[in-house]
């Protein structure tokens, strides 16, 4: 099973696609979308849609995962951050993607063991667990862990749930 | 030139078609895209974007028009209407057009000739304007106000600047 984690923003998106074989993780690729900063909203947000369709149809994932959003205080910053978010979601829906959300609590569980981990011992569980030469960029890095955590939550899911139902692992609204 | 106004939510996404000929506005069409409650929120982004898709390509505007969010104190509606809203202006990028972006008092100084006016003086002018037979739907009739809106001041933008400048009109970040 192919997965592909998205985290994104309006500056940087990042994406990590992970392949699970078997109880297995195998690295494929990761990286960050940044549109140039000239770009205007409409511009930034169509980049980060056509990259997103590049490398979907470019490594063909099974399914998509994202983290929840934390809600600060700033509701600019969530107005910014909503904008890039739905383009990301579109783009997994209008490939057929189904698209996972877990929260930051259930990321940080997974990948390190315990869900108060920083975001160094984060970046640090994700390099040793997909055997990467170096540490992922953040956003990247972001990204391959929530794709690694669909990876656990996803395989236990399995287990009462037949694979791909959007019901069970859909967003809420 | 045919403008299309839209007024986006996560619960209803209200659109609004016009003809300008000269000085004259002509009414197309308007509507509220509603995505059925039961979708979670990939289902609802997807069906939001389809839709306008579809309203795009029925009617082939030459550029888009929508009011620049008020940002309240909460962070959670602001997230949710940031994704509707993004996944609205790259409806419009994705086919080309112009994103052209109004404040709250723009949209109503065009529209009634003061921008302190109600809700409900809003919709009757635009009723007034474009010759409706009866009002239209709230978010219908705020997406009419901003296509509106854009027929006055893009007529006075084009004294000065070429028609469809993507860096007069564009959305900033």
């Amino acid at each position: 099973m192919r997965i592909l984690g998205i985290d994104p923003g309006s500056r940087a998106t990042g994406y990590g696609l992970i392949h699970l074989e078997g109880n297995r993780l195998h690295h494929i690729d990761n990286g960050v979308i940044r549109p140039p900063q000239e770009f205007d909203l409409a511009q930034r947000l169509l980049h980060i849609y056509q990259e997103l369709q590049i490398i979907i149809q470019q490594y063909a994932p099974d399914c998509s995962a994202i983290e929840q959003v934390f809600i600060g205080s700033n509701a600019r910053s969530a107005l910014k951050l909503g904008q890039a978010r739905g383009v990301a979601v579109l783009s997994a829906a209008t490939a057929d993607l189904s698209v996972a959300e877990y929260s930051p609590l259930q990321i940080k569980s997974a990948v390190v063991g315990y869900g108060l981990a920083s975001k160094s011992q984060v970046q640090l569980m994700v390099k040793a667990l997909l055997k990467l030469p170096e540490v992922a960029q953040e956003d990247a890095a972001d990204a391959l862990a929530v794709a690694i955590c669909h990876a656990h939550t996803g395989s236990l899911n399995r287990l009462t749930t037949p694979p791909r139902s959007r019901t069970n692992r859909g967003l809420n609204r």
